[in-house]
């Protein structure tokens, strides 16, 4: 991964916003910019007038791990805790302007930093700026999804055998998630979803030890992590005959995921794309049970920039990854979710997941 | 669970702090509080004169979730941010003066809050409040940490049977997973530490796709979540020969556990437990490479109040369930952690893992 590069477009960013610091409080953020993958640390960038200066702070518990991995960033085991060592050595730069992460910075870590500035410097709130500049993979990063995507998709035929009447909802997450560990994935991107019967009409349905009934639908919905990027998708299976009622709520769902699919191109809005889908559901009589939005960006986070959702005004751009999403929840009847992840292409989209759509009944 | 009981005592607290309202951020107190187990909404709490008022304000995605889970809390759907929604509706309570949760707000959030109130309501930042609730388990919890901490240990000779040299750090503890979910278990407390070989010495090193040595320790560190509580244990064991070295290490960490456990007692400081285990590793001459704290709290999160580490002056009480983990990690060599669950009992303390201590080889 091109930590320079990175550094350097952050470094730029803060020179244009004439904020000569920024302390970094989200951890994937700190991931993305200098390599750490821990769960403790902050990272000081200086803008400098011309090359970024880095110091990366963490505790004691993460010496080895802090050397072995973070670039570009001067590593600093603190004695005190790594937001207060962060702030100091910024005051000592020195800067009068420090920006922080105001949706990953608690109260309490505000209120530290504000008690160690008071009148020597300002803090200045920053939101999204690391955010997107992630939201544009690489093309290191674009070949690193690729291949996570990959890997999640090879592991369906394993969850597709590991689904019988009477087996837990979380032993078939378990049999997949040994299977992706074994295929070399580093873990899941999220709690993975099965959510099986009357429980597939929860959207965020994680495995329960509920046992799979003989009948309705399944939703399987998962993603593993490589080399700290994330796949995400989502496949509805069905067990049992298979009325009309639900024949067409599928049908329904994944004409609705097509046609969104359709609609991803540079220069659109993430609103439209959202739209797109929504609107087939509706005229289908679905649209009430439509009840999230309908895709997100993935890369170091399975959740990220942009957000595909009704209103959104931000402008897809070549290099983004999205999920594609739409579902439809019927409570008691059972629930239809059908998601790929899709590159956004300077000439249109490309859908990274290879997996079939067609219906498979079980 | 007591959800009445547990929102009388917080609704007496604030009283006790005259303070109207809390608004709860912090997704497990929500739990704690009302039962919800999703992954987003809010909680506010209006003490009352005599009876406490609970609205729990969440989106539509958890309509059906939030019917079959919240007790003692009216369910609201809310269109606007949760957030938003709890501090208008604490504003018509009305109350004057609004708490809210200072460590699990983030500063955005904070803002909102403020630009909300302004002049019509004084904003509280409270720090603990349910958590110190929360550090003292009831009955129920206590009977429920039992339970997790039992299913965890039962896997232990799995864990042991897919060990073996060239084997992926992460395939252990995929297998490792699987068992826990056919054995019952919700999921994991935390990521499954498995660190063999040279990694043992990373105190928090995840299983890697590192394939194990044919010589050396291995740490495997674990909980499952059983009914919403978590469990929490570590045992290392050596593969190979072991060296004197090595045999001298164990030893020294395990006579630091086993001195720091018979320090629990109610009514001692939490940083007299760290103290206890902490001077044998001095004297063995380990001191410098025990680089983290002797333990944590453990209940609906793996990390909870009280943090026994150096200096702290928390009193330990009856119903406290706490971690006693002490390790030693000298780098490129490898590391040794043994980590049991206590419960602090009014004459004493009961260890509640029942896994052996004595060192497996392998």
């Amino acid at each position: 991964m091109d930590y320079t590069r990175r550094q350097k477009s952050l470094a730029a960013e803060l020179r244009r916003s004439r904020l000569p610091a920024l302390i970094i409080t989200h951890l994937s953020n700190v991931r993305y910019l200098c390599g750490f993958t821990g769960s403790a640390g902050v990272l000081l960038v200086i803008a400098g007038e011309r090359k970024p200066r880095l110091t990366f702070f963490t505790d004691g518990r993460y010496t080895s791990q802090a050397a072995a991995e973070v670039r570009g960033a001067k590593v600093v085991i603190a004695s005190k805790p790594a937001l207060a060592e962060a702030c100091a050595a910024a005051q000592r730069a020195p800067v009068k302007r420090i920006g922080f992460e105001a949706d990953h910075l608690s109260y309490t870590g505000y209120r530290l930093l504000s008690s160690m500035t008071r009148t020597k410097a300002s803090l200045v709130p920053v939101a999204g700026l690391v955010e997107n500049l992630r939201s544009i993979k690489d093309a290191d990063e674009i070949e690193q999804i690729r291949a996570a995507v990959l890997l999640g998709s090879s592991l369906f035929p394993a969850v597709l055998s590991a689904i019988r009447p009477g087996v837990a909802e979380s032993v078939v997450a378990g049999e997949l998630e040994l299977q992706a560990r074994r295929a070399g994935a580093e873990g899941m991107s999220f709690d993975t979803i099965v959510a099986a019967g009357a429980r597939s009409a929860l959207p965020h349905g994680r495995a329960s030890v509920q046992p799979i009934p003989g009948n309705g639908f399944i939703i399987l919905d998962y993603g593993v992590i490589l080399a700290g990027y994330c796949s995400d998708m989502t496949r509805t299976v069905h067990l049992g005959p298979v009325s009309k009622a639900h024949r067409n709520m599928y049908q329904a769902v994944l004409e609705a995921q097509l046609a969104a699919i359709e609609a991803v191109q540079p220069g659109v809005e993430s609103g439209e794309v959202d739209r797109a889908g929504r609107e087939i559901l509706k005229k289908a009589g679905y649209g009430a049970w439509f009840t999230h939005s309908t895709g997100h960006g993935v890369g170091i986070e399975v959740h990220e920039q942009p957000r595909l959702a009704k209103g959104q005004t931000q402008k897809l751009e070549p290099g983004m990854v999205v999920t594609i999403e739409p579902g439809v929840y019927m409570p008691e009847e059972g629930g239809v979710r059908i998601e790929d992840m899709v590159l956004v292409t300077e000439s249109g989209h490309e859908v990274l997941t290879p997996t079939t759509k067609e219906l498979i009944t079980l």
